[in-house]
């Protein structure tokens, strides 16, 4: 199957790595790093061992690429205005676009943008960051959920999990629903919370005020989700994450790095959407959306600035 | 009548200058500023013209005071385990012990410890601050409100409210509960909000998502005041609070101040109490349950450094 990686970021840059790596044919889409991994390719520094790949196929437009079996797309959701006219000529006929992104609601957004694209949702527990071009530091963790979304054709979604798995790739299929509202009982409130309050997750979990309140707005995801009709989410997997929280080690979420690097928050996928689905619903998540307001406030300041 | 000031700060020093300056007995309790005001007295910078008074009753201790008509606590209601000490030498049997204190609840804890006091409250609607020992800066505003707890008679706040307009303080006597409850619609969002993201009033207010959650804050007071059966404390009452403060000067109210300037902030009755009161009642206020637990983060943070 011939990949294409749109973002070739913290995300997009280690999976594609790892697939090129193990001999598949992968196209990178890269703009300001196009120069330097054009010339030198991408180096992967790894918890798992680091790698170099000299030569990958370094492209500056999605029409140079062509039209690919999987778009893997690797960009912050603040991009994905620009999904529209970057992804047609990458698409065949049975094309899967497998959107590998924080939040709820990337894929219905894209879906309404492209209504015969076939897309599914990846779920990436890693932690890995692009600290210079072509240069991927990938620190731990490393596995992808996949969701289907729109696929017509199962057997895709299961060749995508087979080469990533022959790649060294954790990979599996999992409930769509389920994984993007269980991965938001996790993201909303540590997202925002190390934002709102410039503090490591373990700062927040070993105080015990905060401690509650992450749980009471984790207990709210759980809540929007049953309202929603998603199962699996509820208050076991609240506790279970917040145990989970302690024993990683002190970490700072996506979010709170977007900020802290002066770059746009994820504020609509992983709050406004969200809130809104719940609402919808009939139910409400005032603490989180109190986080949404104060992460908007905090986000025109620092724009202002 | 005889008059003692407990708290010579920004607020007890401007209200006991007012008074003294009118040629009333007025006694000042002083601590680390104690050296510098029996020497020089106390001087206050008004926007109502600047006054000094070269010589004041300063003391160190409310032994040395004695007994007295009227007390004027001006105490930090983080300070207000000192009460139980401080008070008993001031007090003859009809002596009215005025808190000019922010929150909900400290008259019934004095209560508790006093059973024989006579108790009312005090809302201060001013903008002071103590500059340097002995030193009073009065920007705005200054008018009191007071409304008793516990005076078996009511001609005494009569005497104190005739005593204050006499010495050009705008005074009134207003339902105890109503002037509580009242004062935290807009003590309870701005306080914890200006703390939690840094910024002024007008700067919540001009955002509009903070502006919104400023309004449904506000709300959550009312709601309490309503479940636990306290009068006009209204959604009209809470758009003229926003009304009002949009016209204000860009403010910093005390508890930003206290946490800038390192001190305590006076968490307990400003939000601990009155969510417990409202909680007591089937009343839930979670947008400021959850402002609560930030700024018992941000305070417990800051104890640490």
């Amino acid at each position: 199957m011939k990949y294409a990686i749109v973002g070739t970021g913290a995300i997009g840059g280690y999976y594609g790595a790892m697939l090129a790596r193990a001999g598949h044919d992968v196209s990178f889409l890269l703009h300001s790093d196009y120069d330097h991994v054009s010339r030198c390719g991408l180096h992967v520094s790894s918890c798992n061992g680091d790698f170099s790949l000299p030569h990958v196929k370094a492209f500056r437009s999605t029409a140079d690429i062509g039209p690919v079996d999987v778009v893997l797309v690797g960009l912050k959701t603040t991009n994905n205005h620009l999904l529209k006219e970057l992804l047609p000529p990458l698409l065949h006929d049975h094309t899967i676009i497998l959107l590998i992104q924080n939040g709820i609601g990337p894929e219905p957004d894209l879906q309404a943008e492209l209504p015969d694209a076939h897309i599914a949702a990846g779920l990436a527990f890693i932690c890995s960051a692009k600290t210079a071009p072509g240069e991927i530091s990938h620190q731990a963790y490393g596995h992808i959920n996949i969701g289907n979304y729109s696929c017509p054709d199962k057997a895709v979604i299961d060749k995508v999990i087979t080469d990533m798995r022959a790649s060294g790739i954790k990979a599996a299929e999992v409930d769509y629903n389920e994984a993007r509202w269980k991965k938001a009982v996790w993201n909303m409130p540590f997202n925002g919370m190390t934002v709102a309050l410039d503090a490591r997750t373990d700062e927040l979990l070993n105080n015990p005020a905060t401690r509650q309140l992450i749980r009471e707005q984790m207990l709210e995801v759980a809540g929007a989700a049953q309202a929603l009709g998603v199962k699996g989410v509820d208050e076991s997997f609240v506790d279970k994450m917040i145990a989970d929280t302690l024993v990683m080690p002190p970490y700072l979420p996506s979010m709170k790095l977007d900020y802290d690097h002066h770059r746009p928050m994820e504020i609509g996928y992983l709050y406004t959407r969200p809130i809104a689905e719940a609402r919808k619903a009939g139910f409400e998540m005032p603490r989180l959306a109190m986080l949404e307001s104060q992460l908007q406030f905090l986000q025109a300041r620092r724009q202002s600035l």
